[in-house]
């Protein structure tokens, strides 16, 4: 088993399955396990969670980078660093727009972090 | 709104469903934000991960903390480290049975973790 990939397989419910069928050995291997923990630091931190939030109710879940400061009460180089970490994660993606960055949602992502939870 | 609780309310949702109706604000305050973060920070990590997935297949959905050590190949100081944490996010319980602790499953603890990531 490998990296959480798009097609959603639900990393921790396999585990499981392995483990019933052979007893005394962790159901999930450390390295998986590390790569799905990489997926939820990205996800546990209020401020990216307030960003998915906005972007989530946005017109075509999109938003552009400036008018994230004013609803989260931030600077523009904090909203910044948060939006490169969930870019970086894959559960934002990033396109340029003239002078401004837009950002969309990979909901299919957000998702692959509720399976990974399945135990 | 409050911390998340037993009865399941999907935080960002029900933040999602506001926002969508106000538009201009973040859709989840920064202090339930700051509630869900600690739960999702208390499973971001491999070694818990493991630990979940470990207590899910065993029988009962619990585990003696003797029987934790080997199939994660860790040390019992660093095994209880990490329970330590998932007891005070309460995804497990735990309960004395003559010299040893034993921990329980509490599943509805873990989809709540997975409904506050559903944006």
């Amino acid at each position: 088993m490998t990296a959480p990939t798009a097609d959603g397989r639900p990393l921790l419910a396999q585990a499981v399955e392995r483990c019933c069928a052979a007893e005394g050995s962790a159901p999930i291997t450390r390295e998986d396990a590390e790569v799905v923990a990489r997926l939820l630091k990205a996800v546990a931190d209020p401020v990216r969670l307030q960003i998915l939030g906005v972007v989530r109710c946005s017109p075509q879940q999109e938003v552009c980078a400036c008018d994230l400061p004013a609803p989260l009460g931030l600077a523009q180089p904090t909203v910044s660093h948060h939006l490169k970490v969930l870019v970086d994660a894959g559960l934002l993606t990033r396109e340029r727009r003239g002078q401004w960055a837009w950002f969309t949602l990979v909901p299919e992502r957000l998702a692959l972090v509720r399976r990974a939870l399945e135990v």
